[in-house]
């Protein structure tokens, strides 16, 4: 913010009566902040929208009731972080802004972070991952490109929103290693990358505290560590208690409940409860939003609908994961004079998800529609159902006569995936799996099992382990937007190699999940018992089989990753630690693609439970047939780090760490260890130190040794001693007087390391 | 405490000093109260020793190295356990009180009543089970076994002490319920029924707090709800602060810290900070515990050794788990003419674990002798040691003798175990496994494994998966005392009928277990991310195998249980719930023996996650081949309650619940459904109740329902839309205004609600 504005806003806020800051606090109506017209405060549009527009023009309500107007549908987030390509991101964003533009809208209310704690949640297709690097460096990239545009976004939602189930009440239990390793880290990436301009408070509790009135949250972590300078807004309805929720750092309450939120704000500053200061730096903070979208509003913009349907087309062809594809039978063949199309969403396709993120596309692919034409006459496509979206009764029929055309074709492919019912904002599923009765049609046509491709369009995992023997090929194209069907047509016929990795895991069992035995808790409260294990984490960390991997995603033509060579610059302790890791990347098969390569760290030896590797960078690199580039990814010091509860900060332990490179988490094409030298992170030596971190404290140690008795019965010790010795404190040693060591000679031992330090 | 204790104690504390007072705030040495001889205050003595007395009369340190008098090791807690047979607890705990009295001992320091959080738990061999009701049952009836005889016992250790790693300083971070529901009804069950004249606190913190000052636990919980009404003795070492434990409820500091602690106390009460009546109270707990042991103390008394180990190999063989007996190997058949024993542990064995609790025993039974003299002259036993346990270069030599000497064998009984350096108090195991020299032996035995039956020796759960396949029989018969070779004969050869049942599930992957991510934890923390679902309750909530179900243990005859029959007394609301579970066991085999008919009790629709089914009751049953007898129990509101966090109190909710009979856990002979009428669990309507909380209070609904606009939108609603609103607090959609509904509304009906209760 530049000085003058800060200087602007002083002079309007001295004019603003306190009614009137009240006013401003909250909303003016469902979509825009309050205006006050003799001072030329405009109000602002706000729009739901992380995956396209959804701006609504009359007094519709939040929950997509009222109409809205026509904008391009994008690849909802679970496809587009598929695609691992932050740049494919930020052109997405850059379109959305266009269009954002083109309706006066100030804001785009996206894009949304949460973590996929568990592939339950309703609303995972609005977000982008298990893992908290790849949401962000994605998020971060869309934010770019929409701000890019002069348009705001709301990052969303902060915190801990993982779960549609009791959302608007439930206390998300998570301690704080938790929160800062897991939960939080995309949001920190996105503020300090992209400075969103304004972030979005979630519904829920956070142990016990509600978002919208967590002041930790929303003053002293986000503006405090991360340095954001922009808006705070609740989530429409979060806000329970204007005045409290204002104190907490929640600049803008919507919708506004007025008569009762503004007049609490007026009655809490009148009584002291509320600080006027604190009214008024909100006030601040809204009258920077509506500056910094002025220009924007003051012009008349439009955009192309058809190119912004390409782009959706191409960001759907690039989300797409090849999951499995036996025999090559991917792409169509030239051979292949006849396909059968099997599957509703063939014809009625399903493409976002149900919800406040529900956009009212300008056109929409069909997928049958699509591959017809790309095939071309030489090549004929048939068509059956094979199952009813709303008719249970039609199943038996509807699976009889697509077994029936079976026989006929060179290649059959199956448009699956969830019906609309079964996810959406607002409820959570209670099962992974496909639908009964699409599994029962891959099952009667097994016979056929080598030529089947499966395309799936669902918005958070399915289970593939109780059908993928019925299928040669499985295209998982999420919801990918309206140009999805085109996409797909594109990919089934090879005019696009697919090159998306999974963003999530599909796992065996959802129990194998291990948020599974806590999600969706109960009786107002969920617990994040598996803590830092979400995702490939905790199915890494308990030796888990799953169907495909994080990461996971074949491609027509093959790569090969070579070992990685890594060079460690700087250090921990001088906080210039730099880490280099490069590999090099052959494209070995004979049709130009994408590969991903990722960079995954693990810390074998820790004091707390660390996952076995985490995702610390990644690189998508194009190569033609044969060639071979070199890629190159740094890691800084956080890269290695753990949040340590005891110091209250990041903490790097010396020693080894593994760094691997890969084609997905468990495809791993080498690993090299590095050591680092690291100051100690147990802390300062204190009486309740234990024997252990005595003896590994070169001056504890010392003076601990110097004693010829306590060296001697040290050295004494069997193996099984030792271990109970080590994890006694030293005051418990003292106060047992074993090793002829007293309270009294600690006591001096402390005092002597005190001073020496 | 009669009254003239009671003026006594006044009397008595009237006359004392400060210094005094503070005396006796911390014992007199490492093993005796202190003592005041002016006042006739003698010091008593109190020993380790929850499976036999550990006495030491030199100047011996706590931690094993100094020698205990000889004293009868019975089966450990594990071993214990397994018998699933309280009266047989009850003659363990008179025996060794006869042996307390025998040296004075006023107070045996155990049971040990730790849930198995972990099977790498290194104290788990002095633990019951993962199971309260079964811990507690068979803790309470030691504790009357022991108190019957004069000599107190103490109750440990209090609480949540389910790991070695970092024992002194760990916080164990626990939820209200999972406390509630796992960690403290075995106590609680002991304290209610068993009266145990101490409750030892534990070293580690809970949620942040160390035990040892935890006034919640040590005081409002304890003596406040519980009633208990003895003393509070610290565990050796525990206490860091002895004013502020002797404040938060801690009676006694063991050993003594002199010269620091007792000072501190003097000091405290001088300047304030400690109440002198709270010391006071104190005093009066240890000279009531003081009177308690006096009548014991002032005779001589004696106990048959032979008798007392003739109980221990009593109990040994019950406590004995068969789990597998594939072509009914065992017991060994009269046509058996040559026996080859195999295994190091038949004649080194091994039969109880390191550290407090290890007992010099009276005798040692070697399972080879044993066996050899119970089989007779006409047959042949001979033996090859297979392993080493301390010269691994030997065993490729050990294993091919074996090898070679099992052709001529018609059975092969194979002692396996963990050796001693693999468990122990003061650190925990890392892994599962059986020593890997002992997997190979089996291995190479493997074209024998129709005649191998494997008898086990080991205190806390080994894994099976990794070589039962090698094996015919597996006789799991834990640490069981100084007779265990002895009852390993016995059961050999059929002399006696196994009978035990796991107290502990035997799973396939260590990483199977609910607690593996989260154990032991790091950095001073272990989260109890599982929250309740331990033990079989994780398994089972998980759909996972297990090698061998909670529960599991075969016979040599067979049995057959009924359906249950239930009836229904009595009432939640009414407070006196009686659920009278009934069910007839058949011994259908041709041999004495004895089933244990297992009560399980499963809420299969909960507002919080609940296990799929809980035990609630047993009873074991000696059975002559073809009797049948009816088995009954009954059980109370508890049986169906959860902790609810909400309400701060048990509750049952209104529903169906399953009430299961079994063998195991696993092996169900049936299971009846029952429904209770129950109060609402949900509390009550406020302006965050949600709407479904709404819909579902029957004036809520009609207040609500009452408005057309209100009814007429909500029966217009579908499913998604239904489950969106469900969730939303009335505040929230009065906020949005749907349905017509505001915020005025919404008050007018809460006030309406208010005035109607």
């Amino acid at each position: 913010m530049a000085d003058n504005e800060a200087a602007n806003n002083e002079a309007v806020i001295a004019e603003l009566t306190l009614d009137e800051k009240a006013a401003l606090s909250i909303g003016g109506d469902i979509w825009h902040t309050a205006g006050i017209d003799r001072l030329g405060i405009e109000p602002i549009m706000v729009s739901d929208g992380p995956h396209g527009l959804r701006a609504q023009f009359d007094t519709g309500d939040h929950v997509g009731i009222g109409d809205s107007v026509p904008a391009t549908c994008f690849p909802t987030a679970s496809a587009l972080a598929s695609s691992w390509n932050p740049d494919l991101a930020r052109r997405v964003g850059e379109a959305i802004g266009r269009e954002a533009l083109r309706w006066q809208v100030s804001v785009v209310l996206g894009p949304g972070v949460n973590m996929k704690r568990s592939p339950l949640c309703g609303r995972n297709f609005e977000y982008l991952s298990e893992d908290p690097l790849l949401a962000g460096v994605l998020a971060a990239a869309l934010v770019q490109g929409i701000q890019g545009q002069g348009v705001g976004t709301s990052l969303k939602h902060f915190a801990a929103n993982n779960q549609e189930t009791d959302r608007m009440r439930v206390s998300a239990e998570i301690d704080q290693r938790t929160l800062r390793e897991i939960y939080l880290p995309a949001f920190e990436r996105v503020v300090k990358e992209a400075a969103p301009w304004t972030v979005m408070c979630s519904y829920n509790k956070i142990n016990g505290t509600y978002a919208s009135e967590h002041r930790w949250l929303l003053t002293d972590l986000l503006r405090g560590e991360w340095g954001f300078e922009g808006l705070v807004v609740s989530d429409w309805g979060a806000v329970h208690d204007r005045p409290v929720s204002l104190t907490a750092g929640l600049d803008l309450e919507m919708p506004p409940v007025k008569g009762r939120s503004d007049v609490a704000v007026v009655e809490a500053v009148r009584s002291g409860a509320l600080a006027e200061a604190d009214l008024d730096r909100t006030v601040g903070r809204l009258l920077d939003l509506v500056a910094k979208s002025r220009s924007a509003r003051a012009a008349e913009h439009g955009f192309d609908e058809a190119e912004h349907h390409s782009l959706a087309r191409q960001a759907a062809a690039e989300s797409a994961v090849l999951l499995k594809n036996d025999g090559d039978l991917l792409p169509i063949g030239p051979g292949v004079r006849r396909i059968l199309v099997i599957g509703e969403f063939a014809r009625t396709p399903r493409f976002q998800g149900a919800g406040s993120s529900q956009v009212n596309p300008t056109r929409t692919d069909v997928p049958l529609t699509e591959l017809t034409a790309l095939v071309g006459d030489q090549v004929s496509v048939d068509f059956a159902p094979g199952f009813s979206l709303d008719d249970a009764t039609a199943d038996e029929g509807l699976r009889n006569e697509a077994v029936a055309a079976a026989e006929a074709a060179d290649v059959i492919i199956a448009f699956l995936g969830l019906p609309a019912a079964s996810e959406s904002e607002g409820f959570d599923r209670t099962d992974i799996e496909l639908p009964g009765n699409q599994r029962a049609l891959l099952q009667d046509l097994g016979d056929h099992r080598d030529k089947i491709a499966v395309v799936l369009a669902n918005g958070s995992a399915v289970a593939t382990s109780t059908w993928q023997q019925n299928a040669a090929a499985i295209l998982e194209c999420w919801l990918s937007g309206q140009a999805a069907g085109g996409a797909a047509a594109d990919l089934l016929v090879g005019a696009v190699n697919p090159s998306g990795k999974l963003a999530e895991t599909i796992p065996v069992r959802l129990q194998d999940n291990s948020s599974y035995l806590n999600f969706p808790g109960g009786d107002g409260i969920v617990r994040y018992g598996e803590g830092v294990f979400i995702g490939y984490r905790g199915y890494d960390a308990s030796g888990l089989e799953v169907s495909f991997p994080f990461g996971h995603g074949l491609s027509y033509t093959s790569f090969e990753i070579s070992e990685p060579s890594v060079t460690v610059a700087g250090s921990v302790a001088g906080g210039d630690l730099a880490v280099t890791v490069t590999a090099s990347v052959t494209n070995t098969g004979d049709r130009a693609g994408a590969e991903v390569v990722q960079v995954y760290v693990g810390d074998p030896a820790s004091i707390v439970p660390r996952p076995v590797r985490e995702l610390k960078g990644f690189t998508k690199i194009e190569l033609q047939p044969g060639q071979t580039e070199e890629v190159t990814v740094t890691l800084d010091e956080r890269a290695f780090a753990f949040w340590s509860e005891r110091l209250d900060r990041w903490a790097v332990e010396a020693g080894d760490f593994m760094i691997s490179v890969g084609a997905s988490s468990r495809d791993l094409a080498g690993s090299t260890a590095i050591t680092l030298d690291a100051p100690s992170v147990t802390g300062p030596i204190t009486r309740d130190s234990t024997m252990s971190e005595l003896l590994a404290d070169p001056a504890a140690a010392v003076l601990l040794t110097a004693d010829p008795r306590v060296a001697g019965a040290l050295a004494a010790m069997d193996e099984p001693m030792r271990a109970m010795f080590g994890d006694m404190p030293a005051s418990t040693v003292a106060g047992f007087g074993f090793l002829g060591f007293d309270t009294t000679a600690l006591d001096a031992m402390i005092d002597k390391l005190n001073l020496q330090s």
